[in-house]
């Protein structure tokens, strides 16, 4: 596809020409080419799209490592498709990722023309299609996706992609961008956590416990409990301002807590008796806890599950290891796993798509309740100190965040 | 059952006649009877049968509580069958169950004519039958059987139970009581926690890693993987007399140990470049780990277990938690759980007799050699003390110990 398509004379256009601001560089014959303000700004008048994508060569801290690279895409063929993103979450694991602390490492390459292998960073988003392949089958121009795997790199304007790695959204009436966009990685783990761990059938009368309650999986799992008919003790960290704190518990009973307490009351002499009466004297049983603290709050936590729970893991806010007595092993045979759900995305994509379609019913139904994001706006003329601000403001560890890139209109 | 039956004019026995060393007390009218020597020696000239049993009617230190009491056994009727003990071993669970400490509490009551409510102490051992009621269908005479669950009181010289609480010993040939009386906490315990662990199947070319191998799980544990094709890395403590240590080493790769290392070794630095390379570069991949020490240990334990690995928890000798971070469980997607045989073999009598007969077979076999003991003969003069002090001998803990009480013929 070296060819060079000359609609004014002085102007090439590589098929997968390098685009900088202000200047647009042919791939293969190196050579630099003018640009119109009109390609500058993101559509080429050629069918070429024009990007720009948060990428990174090297790891550390974002704001160290992250820079904005424009490149322009060549129209889709085959089975191909391009996409202009509508919303990218930035998640905890996007940064610990950026970082190098965590487990799953990009591929790094020059496939968008950076002078050094780089990566591009973001593992979640909503996106439309905008031009498809003349193989494509199973999208069309206007259809909403979401990736089906992690790794893909979320933080861009546009993306060309093979449609085999995206997830059709079949519905998109009723929904906003934002909910679509951030359905892949808190609701689904929410999801998973409970309905895996409930391997036993809802019968109303069972219960969940899990501390980061007022967390993205945490808001979630409340809302999924209660649609399943499985209660709640909600544990989120006391705050100094009391009215505040109030207010938080509130809106966690809004969406569906059954019960909210702090961590100090966790660890306090009269939660024993308390749970013992809302469990109705314990014969309703506590089956599943969700953490993602660690440290002796996860030990407190898991002293409230009954024989025979199971315990999943899925962040370690505290920084914190678990400390587990043996007895709650043994003798309570309580299971302690994890979940990680970029491993459970890649290894059960039909699942994933049955499950972001699930939780995208329930919100079409009001029944499933966005929950609060900090909206970053990227458009075409943002700084890229803006956008790396918006990423390195997203605490570290393993939290699930809330900020959000919602890309503009090109 | 109240009926007195006299032979000789100035004897009384009722049909649950309480035996005192030296007297016999009828249990209905409470009048003293005399006894013969013959009687007091075991096995009375009436059809009844004089047991000896460790019973405890508080909580404390064995050496405290436990007294030798002394009791008549009616002639078997119905469904009942009763027993002359063969073997019955002091496993560290039941010390901890005289002292308090133990999650299942044994039945206090004062059936065998205690004063106070009592329960017998003991989980474990085989028995001979000696006679059998009318109604018994599946044991005769000579047969040799093992508990079916815990709490039965084995420490005695003689029980009546009914034959349903009983597993027959199909072919008790080329078997030893000793064995017999062994099978069902240890060996079932590394049986159960390897083949539950294991459910991938045995391809010859996985691992298991254990701490505690000299125990008497952990011999098991490395006799069972080595006839399951299963490759162990054995945790023993170093000892400070290394003759001492070379020659445990030796008796553990004599069983069929692959690697045994001391803790030190386990957590120094050398380690894993070692496991690295006697895993194939990683290649044959850590399914299991079992543990029985905690702590420190365990978590460098945990290390070395592969993505997706089970860490089963089965003892706490450091009394130390366990301390897991977090990212084994999310990411390395280790499972822990823990295994207690007491909860188990109540739960699936069938499992435990299918298990104890699988052992036998490979016993039988020359295939699965005795664990070391130390025995405390048991005759009908032993003093209490005698027996006390074996009981105080076992460490307490989790630890799986070694005593055991071999009964002599009466």
């Amino acid at each position: 596809m070296a060819v060079h398509r000359s609609a004014q004379k002085s102007v090439h256009l590589a098929s997968r020409g390098i685009f900088s601001p202000g200047r647009l560089i042919c791939r293969d014959c190196e050579r630099t080419l003018r640009v119109t303000s009109h390609q500058r700004r993101g559509i080429s008048s050629y069918g070429y799209t024009q990007s720009k994508a948060l990428v990174y060569s090297k790891y550390g801290e974002p704001q160290d490592v992250l820079s904005l690279h424009g490149h322009s895409i060549s129209p889709a063929t085959g089975t191909n498709v391009v996409l202009r993103m509508l919303v990218a979450p930035i998640n905890p694991a996007d940064v610990n990722q950026i970082q190098g602390v965590y487990p799953a490492k990009p591929e790094m390459n020059t496939a968008l023309g950076t002078s050094e292998p780089s990566a591009v960073a973001g593992n979640e988003g909503a996106a439309e299609v905008i031009s498809v392949g003349s193989g494509v089958k199973s999208l069309s121009k206007g259809d909403w996706v979401i990736m089906k795997s992690t790794g893909m790199g979320t933080w861009r304007t546009h993306m060309a992609v093979d449609e085999s790695k995206l997830i059709k959204i079949d519905t998109k009436e009723g929904l906003t961008a934002l909910q679509v966009g951030t359905v892949s990685v808190n609701p689904c783990t929410a999801y998973r956590m409970l309905l895996d761990s409930a391997k036993w059938g809802f019968r109303g009368d069972e219960w969940f416990i899990q501390n980061g309650a007022n967390s993205g999986v945490g808001r979630a799992a409340i809302q999924l409990g209660k649609e399943w008919g499985f209660k709640s003790i909600n544990v989120i960290r006391g705050r100094e301002n009391k009215e505040e704190e109030q207010k938080l518990r509130q809106d966690l009973y809004d969406i569906g807590a059954t019960k909210v307490i702090t961590e100090e009351e966790l660890q306090g002499r009269e939660i024993r008796d308390q749970i013992k009466e809302w469990t109705n004297g314990g014969r309703e049983p506590v089956r599943v806890g969700l953490n993602c603290v660690g440290g002796k709050p996860a030990t407190a936590l898991a002293k409230f599950l009954s024989p025979g729970a199971t315990m999943v893991t899925y962040g370690a806010m505290s920084k914190q290891p678990l400390i587990l007595p043996a007895s709650l092993l043994i003798f309570k045979e309580i299971n302690f796993n994890g979940f990680w759900v970029s491993k459970w995305s890649d290894r059960h994509p039909d699942q994933k798509k049955q499950t972001v379609e699930d939780v995208l019913r329930l919100t079409r139904e009001g029944r499933f309740k966005d929950i609060p994001v900090q909206e970053c706006k990227w458009g075409w003329k943002t700084e890229v100190d803006i956008l790396k601000a918006a990423v390195q403001g997203t605490l570290g560890g393993f939290r699930p965040g809330k900020g959000v890139f919602v890309f503009e209109e090109p």
